[in-house]
């Protein structure tokens, strides 16, 4: 690893403790392993730490005690028993944050038994989530080396055609060429939707054939150095009657009309609302049942969410998707989808397969 | 799926019933999609359901209605909203039972707002994860066909041969295998550690070649219907030391010894013992630093434990590994992992390929 990237793993931890005064908390626990790996570049999958203003230790148990010493930087590395718990109550001071949201009702109970005299729990979750919604440098290359061999797969399936083989064997094959390609696995479970399946947001591939003049939607990502990427095309496979090449037209400018809306600053209810304006008015407004986008970096759903009930602004460096659909019940369905960089005055496009409609027949 | 599947299914609430009445609890709320899954047959990604001494309620959101109605039974199908808790709490009645092992504390504080009147919540963890320990005939005859598909990769590995040869290589190459062969995935990710490497009991496939005269440790699971199997196998790459043929062959005998010894009744931490003392006896007992197995099902670790600190019995049915290890740092490490399934009067090996020393060069 490069000392630059140690240095920006070190800057994450910095951040943390700024936000530790801001909020009042004198120590923090974290447990997640998401969370764990961002601040300290941990991969197992049992370890914590916990942060001081003036402390920053990891713990793992004697199974991990190589790979921390190979992963881990910035932090003190200390073996514990299997179950961390016990050892991280031991080291926290004064007001001691937890993560209220990953910690359970259990656990909550065991670490409250193991804290010394004078410690007091507070509920402290999303922290480190905050964090992670920003990225750094290391951070968007992972993204964009994922995103464009994912691009490398799109046009992989197109050349191999829809029509005739099956939803299934179009999903497994692109998940074998993605890792082919490099990547450490698929970010998600593909999905490939044919026709009316393609109405249904959340479809598996089936082991049905993709008919001829229909609509087919791919949404993949890839995974690399750990960070996911996002994307989805939707395909011809033939000749389409004239709604749907309209539906297409449709979600297609919503989507790059919201993708242009995406800039720092920028209100999170706002984009997303760009995008289901433009719907609305061709009368689809209730058949674009979702988000515009979420936030996407070590886990394929992070912050921030564009969507109607959204709060606050979207900032630079913010990796987020914009991902617009139409769903015609028993018919077809639509989506389009770029995950993109915010940056001051816009944004940058980590997903570069083309979106006019594509037939691959 | 057959009639006779179904009821299967429908015979899990039946005893899930059982042990609510037992605890004294008029309600159960099961969040955690495993347990989800095990009771109503739901495969998505948001569901729960409240399960009362007289009905049984699934709710999950607008994306997963079809699926639902696909593939749940025996359950009262609900479309709620995103967000399920409200719904779910709605259901709740009298001495309501939750998941304190799986729920966070911030979603026990919500589940606490939406209560109705008189409704008491009270931590209840582990009850499904208890029905779940003892499989029935169609999570047997999954589990049955994982184990034999996973055989036939290590045949496959054998005859490719593994000297010179990555480990990263060999276990993209194994898992490639195995979806090609049908699995929806391997279980777990596979371990494939050459050498030293195999003295490292959780160590990730690297892209460094494997060497001739050493062992090799393969650990690697197929998923099939949801279910798990697991298996481990030391391989030998050409000649070995005296040494570490006299270790493989006690790490056989001490597993041989331990499988013969499961059996309805048996205790959890004698069948440990049984294990850990042939190893002990021959002076590596500090190198076998794990437990002797653990369940298996729709994940690969659940209970019971076979272990040191183990409690309780052996339950006919119960899915459990047999994989004592001894390592040997800087060195090598030898495992040999069976997944048997306890019977009355002894068990019933899923994992089929042999387990005298087999050189693959």
């Amino acid at each position: 690893m490069s000392t630059r990237a140690v240095s920006a793993i070190e800057a994450r931890t910095d951040r943390l403790v700024g936000l530790l005064e801001q909020c009042g908390l004198d120590s923090l626990v974290v447990t997640n392993l998401v969370n764990v790996r961002y601040l300290t570049g941990f991969t197992g999958t049992n370890g914590a730490c916990v942060v001081t203003r003036d402390d920053r230790v990891f713990i793992t148990d004697f199974r991990y005690v190589e790979r921390a010493e190979a992963e881990v930087r910035g932090y003190e590395r200390v073996r514990g028993e299997r179950d961390l718990l016990a050892d991280a109550a031991a080291l926290l001071r004064g007001r001691a944050g937890f993560d209220d949201v990953h910690t359970s009702v259990r656990t909550h109970g065991k670490l409250a038994e193991s804290i010394g005299e004078g410690v007091e729990l507070v509920a402290a979750g999303g922290l480190v989530e905050d964090l992670r919604e920003v990225k750094d440098e290391g951070e968007v290359a992972a993204m964009r080396e994922a995103a464009g061999l994912a691009d490398g797969v799109y046009q992989y399936i197109v050349e191999r055609g829809l029509a005739g083989r099956t939803e299934l064997a179009v999903a497994r094959d692109a998940e074998r060429e993605m890792r082919e390609r490099g990547a450490e696995d698929p970010s998600f479970p593909t999905i490939v939707a044919a026709g009316p399946n393609g109405a249904l947001p959340h479809h598996d591939p089936r082991d049905v054939e993709i008919p001829r003049d229909t609509l087919v939607v791919i949404d993949m990502g890839a995974r690399v150095d750990g960070y996911c990427s996002d994307c989805t095309r939707t395909f011809a496979t033939g000749a389409l009657s004239d709604e749907a090449v309209g539906v297409y037209e449709l979600v297609r400018r919503a989507q790059e009309e919201a993708r242009v809306a995406v800039r720092a600053g920028a209100g999170c209810r706002e984009v997303d609302a760009v995008a289901r304006d433009v719907i609305e008015a061709a009368g689809h407004g209730e058949r674009f049942g979702h988000g515009l986008g979420h936030g996407v970096g070590l886990e394929i759903h992070e912050g921030p969410r564009l969507a109607k009930t959204a709060e606050g602004e979207l900032r630079a460096g913010a990796a987020v998707t914009v991902e617009p659909g139409v769903y015609l019940p028993g018919a077809f369905g639509v989506r389009i989808e770029d995950l993109v960089v915010v940056t001051d005055d816009g944004c940058d496009v980590l997903t570069g397969f083309p979106k006019d409609l594509v037939t691959a027949g």
